[in-house]
């Protein structure tokens, strides 16, 4: 087994499907209802913004993972199917770690969009692991992936009494070290036979761009979409959009200062760019003035563009990793600067008074940013120990990256 | 005649829509009024759902019809003139046979929405004659079709007084079976040359899944924008969010169950994807729980990718039908699975208590299910008949299929 | 130097980015707040026109400029730099000139909205330049431009008493001339060279009809989002979508009558559908009635194909100019008309009673015409004569329309 493409893909991925449906369905007859009393409902006032993040995470996610030319279909697809489930399995668990009550939850529009967010951390960590897995292992990556952000939401809320807004940011750090944590273990087996099929086209390279423009603009209504404050609510929409246009500007500069002859990389303006809008998402409410914000933008694109230039051949070096969409760099990197940014604004505005309560508020924030990024790690390794079971059946090493391995091409014109 | 692709395409076109424009513009300017008395317009409030749907259809289906790698130019840019001259005649029918008072009608939003949706039934009617009609033919059939749909409407709203919301969900499956008539009557001389240019190429599938993605996010704005009472508006959001979640994991699932090698087909992506949003759309005020709409949501998936790989060979085999985007699997059959859901669930609620009630119920939901659908044939066969006429002068079959016939390709590089 | 690439772009674009990005920080530092004292923000009400505007113009614009295939990656991430860039620079000068109080200006949504408008004149210009400029001469542009603008808005506002809302309509005229101008004047050292490169692919011009279609699908919000008054608001979004669904319909009719075998050319469907909405632009405010936004949707349709297929000839015997998007018809024919029409319609109302009211007001809408068409003009040829310096180090014309002047292409797969 193993060795060969194995034709029971047919059989194991429908079964899944069909038993995880049913339990979902089953779980979803027995334990929600619909919370419709209200007569006002603020549906208008919130559905915006769902569509935004939708757009953001159905189809900016999907097309930012589409530049390898032979990976385009399962990357833009494989995307859709990982949120439909994830978002089924996040709303449930949401529903019995924080709203039972009479061993009922209601579904609404908040918990589809806290459902939705928390399974970005799947979007992000499989473009790390992009290429590596087949659907029946990102099924059981989905279904555990959730889980533990959820387990580490709750934790963080419970342990260091971190509310919504701040544990659901948390979900950029999370995902990228879970994916290259996962992708690590994944690479070992990793032979030089994918590099050609790695490679980038330019009509590949431009719906990937169409990925990166939409999450730009979006990003602004991710970050302030759970803030009930209409003040905390505005300045998050500046400091992000504010972050982002600097960050923009940054790295296609920087990007050029690190080529020998001053040209720019295509990647980076994929991920660079959007490095300002995760850097200020932890810390937006603590950022009183447009210029933190465009400073932090500015940190963020530099080390953004440095992280996935010089960073990749340190990490091949020391230890085998194959970060396929360079997540770490687009999201583990601005959103650890982020994060230690938050312990500093923490930290200043009572001065030196008192210390006591300073250094209490500096341990939760380092709390805070440390928990998920160790619970990612940890998650990421033993869902990479998973996921490498022969019973998952992985396309043999010849067919990573290779969209043929799952899809069927039929009358096929050559060229575009 | 006929047989040589004619050089006075260049009057015809141009001719037609300048009449057809002097026409509208004369309606407009003695039978149209702005409706701005009030001091508080409700603008804002419908706007965003009016742009989503714009996006669903100016940009949704317009690239889902782009697959066929020799026709992706007339796919979006046909629809985009199909849309324009529509919206502008479904307005004015519907001005006449609802609003008409003191000879003229006001110009508002909510008609722009309701002529837009109407408008949908030619949208999706034109995936199935897609590649076999010229533009002057989609003129006729797009004056036709709307007219057809207008008369439906104003039947099923004064013989079965069934609602607005009710009859315009009906567009699915009058559109799909318009459009399969339609096709089955300009089937007749399609021969096996065409063959070569139904080819998919790599890109222009990605560009379908683009339109598919826009499609599947916005569809819950479509199911919910024509209801007024807001729990009703925001259960439909939830149920048809829920339905299309469970159908894009069922459809990928399904997919690989019918291939031989376990193999996803692309294709199914496409349109399996969405068969959840079309189930629900007639029956969601309906549906309490969340559990119900993802059980149609798993049923329509699978119906979707059973129907779109089994049907079109019995389909060919026994009349001659050619369906280029398999509008019958993809808007038909979920939307002939929802209205028979919809009959069951009329009369579930009140029991057998009082069955002549419910067995009023019951032909009435049966009769607003099955006049769509036989209009629907009836005036498609009909639109076919006309489209066939010699004065259309549609290209010879050796040009279906084929961006050539239509576009000026002036320094065109190879490649991409 | 001069005709050979030059390494030194390698540190000329970042030192341009660092300094600038470093003083605008500091203006920011110094001379900015947040305004966020109201409990009861409008950020809801703004936030989605604004989301519509960054579509438009982020990523519509963006695509819209990206169909010569050998540039593609060029026109999408240059018009996001550019527009990054512009907005800081706009907002800046905005404030100084608008509305600084006790040095101080605040940032909120409704200047965001402003900036990025006047920034959008540099996105229309840039059509123009495009592939015969770099990323450096592109900055020079932007602040150039940017600044030229708002000083024309000044003068609009200060001595012709026009609104916000009419003084930024005029983007549209002022963007057009300036960015001919500047081309007229970069044109001169043009060779035969560059044809072969300026050819068009099917794919990218699927590209380019993505960027038209959300141009055309939020246009609306663009001509409606500066009006205060609802009804006014709400006529605009009535009068833009008219005018597009018919200058839509109309121009790919006339553009099958322009070409000898009646073929319809993709350019006019990129260019021309969007007449309408730039037509009623400056005049929707005084257009009561849909026929008349239909009637000027028509004709901005038809001169904008004509203007497309005839003008590059004539202007290209009589002076050299190269337009490489066609700005001139898209933008620049329909704005001019759109102002004509305005004086037309402040004649009209108060018919021919008194005279010299009428006078002073068609004097003041005349000017307001032909200041910003005048100011584009000026600024562009005395921005194209900077550009020329030898310090910006233009690429040598043989580069001109080549990404790979710019880009890094790595492990670059052929085809798709």
């Amino acid at each position: 087994m193993g060795s060969k493409y194995p034709k029971s893909f047919r059989i194991s991925l429908p079964l899944w499907a069909v038993i995880l449906e049913i339990v979902f369905i089953l779980v979803f007859f027995f334990f929600t209802t619909y919370e419709i009393p209200s007569k006002k409902s603020d549906l208008l006032k919130t559905y915006p913004a769902f569509q935004d993040i939708n757009v953001m995470l159905v189809l900016g996610l999907a097309f930012l993972k589409a530049s390898l030319w032979r990976y385009t279909w399962s990357s833009v697809a494989f995307n859709l199917f990982t949120l439909a489930l994830g978002v089924q399995w996040a709303v449930i668990l949401d529903g019995f770690l924080f709203y039972l009550s009479r061993w009922r939850f209601a579904i609404n529009i908040h918990r589809i969009i806290k459902g939705t967010m928390s399974t970005m951390t799947v979007l992000i960590s499989s473009g790390a692991t992009l290429g590596k897995i087949n659907l029946v292992q990102l099924i059981v990556m989905t279904l555990l992936e959730v889980t533990a952000f959820q387990g580490t939401k709750k934790l963080m809320q419970e342990l260091l009494k971190v509310d919504e807004h701040q544990s659901l940011m948390q979900i950029h750090i999370f995902g990228a070290y879970f994916g290259v944590a996962a992708a690590w273990y994944l690479s070992e087996s990793e032979s030089n036979t994918a590099k050609e099929k790695e490679k980038r086209a330019v009509a590949s390279n431009l719906f990937t761009a169409l990925g990166t423009l939409f999450l730009w603009i979006f990003w602004p209504t991710f970050n302030s979409a759970l803030l009930h404050n209409p003040g905390e609510k505005e300045t998050a929409v500046y400091n992000t959009y504010y972050a982002l246009a600097v960050s923009a500007v940054t790295a296609m500069s920087f990007s050029a200062a690190t080529h020998s002859n001053g040209k720019i990389s295509m990647t980076h303006v994929h991920r660079a760019t959007l490095a300002g809008g995760v850097v200020v998402g932890v810390s937006t409410i603590l950022i009183k003035s447009p210029w933190i914000a465009m400073a932090l933008g500015f940190s963020a694109g530099t080390i953004a563009v440095i992280g996935d230039k010089y960073l990749p051949g340190c990490f091949n070096q020391v230890i085998r990793l194959h970060d396929t969409c360079g997540v770490h760099s687009t999201f583990g990197l601005p959103a650890l600067l982020g994060g230690l940014i938050y312990i500093l604004l923490v930290a200043r505005p009572t001065g030196w008074t008192n210390l006591s309560l300073i250094g209490n508020k500096i341990l939760i924030s380092a709390g805070s940013l440390s928990l998920p990024m160790a619970m990612g790690l940890v998650g990421g390794v033993l869902t990479g120990l998973i996921l490498s079971f022969n019973i998952w059946k992985a396309p043999h090493e010849a067919k990573y990256f290779d969209d043929q391995a799952f899809w069927e091409f039929p009358h096929l014109a050559v060229g575009f």
